[in-house]
């Protein structure tokens, strides 16, 4: 049989294959691997799976990739990112290290208010522009599914402005792009005395805005002290949810106010941050099957200790995700692979949890688990090249990208070689 | 006038210049930035640095490389590496990860010893064939400098067999690289109860038939209790200087036992690790001209807490060089910009701070600063162009790298393009 594409013989193919939902606790240690595999692609789908001598029998393939000595895995899915801004923030960066607070940051003209200041006056080209080098980026170190939030425009217009581009971003590039609405990351300044009539702005403005135009598939909150409160959370996201958005969450970042527990509660696909979540909010969202998405990549970058107890997660029988959470502010890192060497070292996840976190589960915490995340029959033909040993390689080596080749929907989008010189 | 390259018009040029010697104290903060910079590159070195207006008028290249919205700056130099080794040790990152202890993994066959056993059998020609391919991806992360240690042979063929394929890959690749003999690693396992023999044989057999050769600039030796006493280091140390051999020293990573001081003693030209150097050794490091040399990739891929302390270093007036410590057990790093990252937010060095000690200081390190480490007019043409709009962007983006040309001895040897796909 003729197809498109065979990937043949790899050392190690993880295929990540198994039950169609979120892996929980030791499912979390499974890779699904087949020794010496070959994964055969027509039309953008994965058509058959297996050891290399079977599919070469099979298939006559128009194009082949010898991953002989190497590792064949699912595109990363990075299920909370921020890529649409206008000036990256490094001045903060440094102000961090000599132990600033966010206070003086802010006063000094910096934080997240910078970023609302910049977005609002930028045009959409100019914010398109910029955003599709950066994911440029993300794609070259092995991103095949992204989630992208609005959140630095805090009006109608600027929200909308954000969510276009997005759409823009997801239509300009091959990769998947889910697009959600963060009106609710801050209070904008203007509204700093009455987050009563911001509250209504998104309730009754810009929600309904967002759900007629079919902007955005999730409606995300940034929960927490001096930010939203829960009740205040409940109401947006009910709204939101009535509307026809799913929901999925910032919680309990820096301290447990319940924001796990809300999450449960409004049936959100996600939570996300949970450095503070409580015992019983990490219970109640597994009862209530969302699913934690982390972010030890803002931990580090913020040079905290507070990384989420992934452990007690995965325990408990909580499906974890990671996220690189990619923005102007708190984490410029576009790269899963660091993602996973930091849940390793920092969250004591083995190296298999993390590959699980980063691909399969994160498909499910957007809810796409039946496409993308795992190298099975049906599925998309999203599928990196690894130049390595092993999978435990992943982890264990920093500092540059071990992906060699990213195939997403079974087109080669990307081949990093080492140059001879 | 015709020269053969010219680097025009960088938003900020990083020349590093000053002193003739290693920056300390304040003087790390001082990266001797020209705006809207350029450089004049003929014949391999570098023939003026001014402004771009300045430059345009006086030269006409036969090349021109727009650095426009860019920063230029001076390769990095990464002074301590073990890149000759056969396979990577992914096995005991992951059994770091779960708990599992140093001796542990070595009664499991992994360890040090596993790297010895495997290079003491392998050919000098596989050893270069796999070192060729780490050091590359190396120079593709901007490292122009190198400095290489042998030390998983402990016998004197197998150290030699190290050493020369550390020349080959000096006479292969474009970049300096500087040979250390590291024979003094470890206690080989078959004198491990005769620690006497095999310090005669280092001093009697491998350090004269290394000097014989000059197959190495430096004598390493890992003084750490359990390892080489402080007894025992100075004496190969000295037996090395009397063979010509300069200094360098893995002293004082896990216990305080006095490695700084004897690096103060022997006159070492650098000592590294330092994470438990007493104030004392500090102090005496300083007086006597050693340069510490910083290796926070190591703790960080172990998973420890004792980062050096580079604050109380520099403010000792002791002069700090970062480096990888690129290696198969603790860790597998080749990005000096990510040490650059990690030396901002563990060891809370200032962004210029850090630049400064992966460039100028490490070349100092090497005893190399009069040829490498900064863009002064008379050496060596080994310039990266970063695709960031300012300095403070190095250590704030991670994961992804931000070195877009690397040029060495005037010669550009990689061109790290984002594809529009």
């Amino acid at each position: 049989m003729k197809v498109d594409l065979l990937i043949h013989n790899a050392s190690e193919l993880l295929t990540l294959a198994g039950p169609q939902r979120a892996r929980r606790g030791e499912e979390m240690s499974d890779l699904a691997i087949v020794a010496g595999g070959s994964v055969a692609v027509d039309a953008g789908l994965i058509i058959d799976v297996g050891s290399a001598s079977q599919l070469a029998d099979r298939y006559h393939p128009l194009r082949t990739i010898d991953a002989s000595g190497k590792v064949v895995m699912p595109g990363f899915v990075d299920p909370h990112t921020h890529p649409v801004f206008v000036h990256t923030r490094e001045n903060e960066f440094e102000m961090r290290v000599q132990g600033k607070s966010y206070v003086e940051i802010s006063q000094s003209g910096g934080g997240i208010r910078s970023s609302i200041n910049a977005v609002r006056e930028a045009s959409e080209d100019e914010l398109f522009e910029l955003a599709l080098r950066r994911v440029r980026r993300m794609i070259c170190q092995g991103t095949t599914t992204l989630e992208a939030k609005s959140g630095y425009g805090l009006s109608t217009d600027s929200e909308m402005k954000m969510l276009r581009v997005i759409r823009r971003l997801d239509e300009a590039l091959p990769i998947d792009i889910v697009p959600t609405f963060l009106g609710a990351h801050e209070f904008p300044v203007e509204f700093k005395d009455d987050h009563e009539a911001y509250i209504s702005i998104l309730c009754d403005e810009m929600l309904p805005a967002v759900s007629r135009e079919g902007l955005a598939e999730y409606c995300d909150i940034f929960t927490e002290a001096h930010v939203y409160s829960v009740e205040e959370s409940r109401r947006v996201l009910n709204r939101a949810k009535e509307l026809g958005l799913r929901i999925r969450m910032h919680a309990d970042e820096i301290e447990p106010i319940g924001g796990a527990e809300l999450a449960a509660e409004v049936g959100a696909v996600s939570a996300d941050h949970l450095g503070a979540a409580s015992d019983e909010g990490i219970i109640a969202m597994r009862d209530a099957g969302v699913i934690a998405v982390l972010l030890p990549g803002t931990i580090f970058s913020l040079g905290l200790p507070n990384y989420a107890r992934a452990r007690d997660m995965i325990a408990a029988g909580l499906p974890v995700a990671l996220a690189t959470d990619y923005n102007p502010g708190s984490c410029n890192c576009d790269s899963m692979s660091f993602i996973i060497t930091l849940a390793c070292l920092q969250m004591k996840m083995n190296v298999a949890e993390a590959i699980t976190a980063a691909t399969v589960n994160a498909a499910w915490s957007l809810d796409m688990g039946d496409k993308v995340g795992a190298i099975e029959v049906g599925k998309q033909a999203d599928i990196l090249v690894m130049d390595m040993p092993g999978y435990r390689f992943l982890p264990y080596h920093f500092g540059s990208s071990s992906v060699e080749t990213v195939i997403k929907n079974g087109s080669l989008f990307v081949k990093n070689e080492i140059k001879n010189f």
